[in-house]
């Protein structure tokens, strides 16, 4: 498969250019009759927005979603679903000015070589953040199907920005604080800090790092096609296909490194009836597959590359070395923005697995829901 | 596809189990027209091979590389290769014995699930360490086709073992000592501290887990196929399928998520008439295509879930909370013989995106070479 | 991979229905730097459009395509290409009504019981010719690609119509008159007598199958991806994508096997310094490769289901015996708008498996060709 | 992915050649739980077998399945399953001699071409009819999938054979007579017309075609995946990938190309409580889904290549035009051979299509069977 295709069973295909018509994703393979409405879709999209706050890029995108095809009175259809959002009119003159010396940080160099010339540059093209609008309509219908289906649930949160690190905090809190405030964090004191280290950076022209947590709430045992797509493959996979990412670690990651087995095994113990571990230093993935317990694993974001400042860059015309300041307004940190994203990429795999894993059937309901017949 | 797959121009697929009658891959897409012999697989099969050192798991493996087909006489056909390794005659017999009651950290119990006990449990079937042998059997071809069309060079080595870090080396240390100490590490002396750390922890029943990293260098630009099969996508996902890894991160990797951007963007200049980076902290790769400079990333290692002291677990059947002592021998570090694993899923990673990328031809050499026509 | 996807390099996605919002299709995998105008799709779209004939349906269909990603300036640039035609506002009671009995012929049985009553049934829903579309603005793409780059020219035309065979033609005729006649046959006579043996037959309420013949030229040795992805068997897969199509067969196909190997071997001669064989028995196709000769095809076309007589049915609710009308005003036959859709998928299996064997580059055009860059 | 691959859920990867080492195949996606054994591969694979009467080659091969991992206690595990048979020691002198001149009706020159001169030639290498042993040992497999858990059962048989077709036959003929003659033919009398014909061609070093059909019944309703993965456009795809077959035809076919709507549309009735239709011209396929209904098709062979006339041909090196009388022992007909084949590649698509339409479960058997665990 080409590039732009990601899963098997529950397959997304990304389309659309930053600057171009529309940004869109066609689904293949969700199951017929899942209850799904646009509105589901657009609340996903709107978290993703930018232009809700200080600390995020102030271009507005009014973004809303058309469902084109494989939906019908509110029930997927089997068909694929095609979805997209229209861009607005932008002006992409200043991007014109400076296609021929590469931003650091950015795709323009790589892009360039690539397709010599004939990739779409305005807004970075393919590889602008705002891709990830596809990522996110086609991850709604993913969280639903797994919702409706597993009762999954998906939590994300911004863990550290900026060399700042989230306070304490309970699964409860990121339920219900991730989304109240800027910079989505789970502790509500950490996401002040946090703000104030981004409006800091963001007065003097530069930009800020970070790294998301995300959860994943009962997960069946057993999600994963081992060897090479094992639910720790294919989620790497996935959010690494997000820009800016730098990392993934699962459970105790990059610790477990330093670790004593005797320190990192996570040993059995029975709970309610059922086999649980007592601590989740796997971060619920056991050769490759889901144990039960809570799926858990990190994300880093390198800051957003447009900042402020002079930097150095080469015209890659003349080969001769010259200053670049990055024009146009842009986000501070992707991260709080990211939050979403990395929801809903992991919506997209564990949907994929689960087919995959015959635990989806590819119709839901039952056969007597004729329901289109009329008696 | 199926999980036992990877890839999608050069494509492996993985069969085998540990203690079944053998481990092998089947390579399809590999050009036509590659010299390769025997010699040049074992060799890399025989980096990874247990029983080399103390530091290693005793086990004797033979380990003598078979290619069944796609060669012929000394040259890839651009047919389908098959090679495997014979398993040597194993007794299996202590892995009965604790089959419902899972090991801590080992498959047991996921597979089990999954499975629903129809898995080979001998020896972790499917999970144990010893499947990476086909990922190096065929990434030994990978290797071989990258030096030979694209001069590609692929080094990887033991960053860290049990907290112990290895101290400063340059990329011709890394070149010229990996192999040739039992941790594969780039600075010598590092490398006896490391061994130290090792046999400590061996003897007291214990294991250490570490960080592998690896350098590939000569990657063209422009390797990756945007967006999901993004350079360090694929890669992530090939080095999340190795048995241990919790963790992946390119370049500055979770450190860019503590940087400003203005620290973090490798700005451009021009060096030998080439455009090049001051810095790497991209890990040569930007909005997922190789950028020309050294590829880099490194790998967490769990510590070996089988360790000598007595665990928490639970019996499967009874559901009852039991103790484990996890019977055989094993490595207290699986580190060192993951070094080549790193080295030859890299490599698979590469020949495949450098084939989709048009970077490889499907056959070699120039059509005058009908070698095998009698004149 | 799911249905509604087709090829590997030169990806197909096909999306939409009969009487939702759009019918499109989504390519991923064109190479970049290809010119393509927006009228070149339409002209393709056009000659599959109905409500050019007496022969073919009066739905009068604007089908105007719309290019909403991945061309930049008329030309390609690598990343997928979004392309959709509005389905205009259609009445959809009939289908309402006949639900619940299927029409004979028709996917409705089928589709009903496969997705539970979920299906979009409107107009035949996916199922419906006008999915077809899809593969023609793809096709369009494909067909463009293989010209630019191989000179690759692709002629269908009909063949046979109820049971009336085309009179003698030379290859120039088909160019010259299949789309001068209503009826799309290479014979101007003969489509003469496939006009009225089709309008007799509407005249009854009855409708009419066929044969289309497709042949290929300039198509180079070699094409084909033994032995799964064999010129004839992906040609064969994709033809048999198309609603109505009940056969393939190849070069002397059925007759074939008729004869003894001595009549039906095509024997090697030299020709203006090339190798050619004196017959094409084969058409085209030896081992599943391409041999440089004509590829030859024919296809054989089912009646059009849709027919004005009465005929039994059950309805699948009360499982009682019912006659059913179809409603409608349908194509007597689908096959003079069949000939372009033929045409287009093997275009798109043409172009897949070229650029599979390496015939088409990734990106087309030297790297000098910068040409967005100003100086 | 690449060409030597087959399905996307019960996934064939075929591997060896005539002359080579093996010929074997990786199944990857065979459900857990699946009892099965190596008599019962070797069952279909003695069918296929040549040497086993005078109408067929006279070349002995033992060909003894080795089951190489994942069958464990005769029961599959989920992991892949590899198979392979040893060639047997076979002089490959005759074809080094013939190398330079390519033999009409085979894939010589296109072989040649394509892989300039890498690919090993010997018996045609991965072009020979023997290949068909991996598709004949994986179907092996899947047919008992299908058996086991749909009840589904394939009857292929040669329907006609140089000119000669079976006289009538019902369906418990064909069950019982298919493989009680040489020919395979389901009419005991015909198929000594039948032998007669070949061995008459034989005599005169010539070689005959014929046409192979194929039932498969109990296939339940909604079998393939629109528009493209259609369940006749997967078993288009797969039978053509059987050397010499040069077309197919569902149901009534090319006829079906002269006939009227009135007279080809199948119509509904209530047969024992259930929908069924009066005829069967759509060969149980309906919108590329299965309905209900025997699927029926039939497979057109060429005749054997392999002549022993004189023959014209080219030298590839010089261009000279030049005779050949093509050396060794060859079938003068493929078609009985074929049938089992047929019947195996029917098996493979219709279980990967049964996966993936979720009517074939990932583990069979239920949770309790954990088996492997001592009490």
């Amino acid at each position: 498969m080409t590039g732009n295709i990601l899963g098997e069973r529950f397959v997304v295909v990304s389309f659309g250019e930053s600057h171009g018509k529309c940004v869109g994703a066609v689904i293949d393979g969700c199951p017929a009759g899942l209850p799904i409405t646009q509105e589901e879709i657009q609340r996903e999209l709107d978290l993703r927005k930018p232009g809700q706050s200080l600390v995020t890029t102030m271009r507005m995108e009014g973004d809303r979603v058309e469902v084109l095809s494989g939906v019908f009175e509110d029930f997927t259809t089997g068909a694929p679903i095609c979805l997209i959002i229209r861009n607005a009119d932008i002006d992409s003159k200043s991007y014109e000015k400076i296609l021929g010396t590469p931003r650091p940080g950015h795709a323009d160099y790589t892009a360039l070589e690539k397709y010599r010339g004939f990739a779409d540059y305005r807004g970075g093209g393919r590889f602008s953040g705002r891709i990830t609008a596809s990522y996110v309509m086609a991850g709604a219908i993913a969280k639903k199907l797994l919702k409706h289906v597993l009762n999954v649930e998906i939590i994300a949160y911004t863990m550290e920005i900026g060399g700042v690190r989230a306070g304490p905090f309970t699964l409860e809190d990121a339920r219900t604080y991730r989304y109240s405030n800027e910079v989505r964090s789970p502790n509500p004191e950490s996401a002040e800090l946090m703000k104030k280290k981004i409006l800091e950076e963001k007065a003097k022209g530069d930009s800020v790092g970070g790294v998301v947590e995300c959860i994943a709430l009962n997960v069946p045992i057993g999600v994963g096609e081992p060897v090479f797509s094992s639910l720790d493959s294919e989620l790497s996979k996935a959010v690494l296909s997000i820009p800016a990412v730098k990392g993934v670690e699962f459970g105790a990651g990059f610790e477990a490194g330093r670790r004593r087995g005797s320190e990192n095994n996570d040993q059995y113990v029975v709970e309610n009836s059922q086999i649980r571990t007592i601590t989740n230093n796997s971060g619920g993935i056991l050769g490759g597959l889901s144990n039960g317990m809570p799926i858990q694993f990190r994300v880093a974001f390198k800051p957003a590359a447009s900042i402020g400042k002079v930097q150095k860059t080469v015209n890659v015309t003349t080969m001769e070395e010259t200053d670049i300041v990055v024009p146009g307004r842009h986000d501070p940190s992707v991260v709080p923005r990211a939050v979403p994203v990395v929801e809903n990429v992991t919506a997209l795999v564990l949907a994929d697995l689960a087919i995959r894993g015959g635990l989806i059937p590819p119709v839901l309901g039952e056969k007597t829901t004729l329901r289109k017949i009329p008696q």
